[in-house]
């Protein structure tokens, strides 16, 4: 599959409405639970999405789209959310993400971004090259991959529960040492 | 975490919605993507979870229910969605699935199973005794599992399209070999 910016756009856009339907309201067994130490909670994984609305996907398309002779990124910082959430409730970050992420889409969509724009070079501190069109497949594929993390470590909690089915339900078993 | 039945049906409630609100009248290049040859696409996936509703946790649940001197379960056919569902839209099944599931949640609360039922034994056919308790949980993790599978595979779709995002977004390289 080539990239496609509305067909990017659809699935950034749903995002929120999606992590609503799994986390509202759901009892803090579920929410605050991890993989261990170190890794996201759910709670923490709507935490770091917002930072990346605040700090990361669109502040670096700016850059791109600015034209500059140094077009590099900040460099991203994993755990903000950590003391910038701490006495947040997840209904007001799910309804924060929700209204950061509608924001950013509507800024995207107004750019109109042309095949040559897609293709203007941004510098990553550590990948190096990249060009806006990966930046935003990479902002896609971080939606996705927390989302089948939210749903990975929410499974774990049950894993003493299922008795014998472990070895078929390999969810239990996935990133016993994590890797995002 | 400790198997609470409310808890367990408050996330097996969601799963419609969830998939609802992550793949309805998303485009086909999304929803009938695979990570390759014998895979799961999420219109797959949502086909699977409609099988589970009619052949394997509730069916499995009254088999131990009956308290019969053999309550051995019937083998899960991975791959009944395929015949069954080659001429239907993926709307018609996120609305099958939707309604397959609450009347299947409304009969397992209506049996108010206390903590002795959730005790009694049933026969996996490849994994041997297991309880009422540990078929309920399992439920919870298959849905919670293919639920991060479906994000799995739409992430893929974009694999080449991030560049040199690859190593920072280990959803790509999660289940090269798949497991599920």
């Amino acid at each position: 599959m080539h990239f496609d910016l509305e067909l990017s756009i659809d699935v950034l856009g749903r995002s929120p409405a999606v992590l609503t339907a799994l986390l509202d309201h759901l009892e803090p067994a579920w929410v605050r639970g991890t993989e261990g130490p170190e890794t996201f909670s759910p709670f923490d994984v709507v935490g770091h999405l917002i930072d990346g609305e605040e700090t990361d996907w669109i502040p670096r398309a700016r850059i791109i789209l600015a034209r500059g002779p140094e077009p590099r990124f900040e460099p991203y910082d994993r755990f903000r959310h950590r003391a910038r959430n701490s006495s947040r409730s997840l209904a007001s970050l799910l309804t924060e993400f929700s209204e950061l992420r509608a924001g950013n889409l509507e800024l995207l969509r107004s750019w109109r971004l042309t095949a040559s724009e897609l293709d203007l070079p941004g510098e990553h501190p550590a990948l190096g090259p990249v060009t806006l069109r990966q930046l935003l497949a990479a902002w896609v594929v971080h939606d996705l991959g927390h989302l089948a993390q939210v749903a990975r470590v929410m499974a774990k909690q049950y894993r003493e529960e299922v008795g014998p089915w472990v070895p078929y339900l390999p969810v239990l078993t996935d990133h016993e040492v994590p890797r995002s």
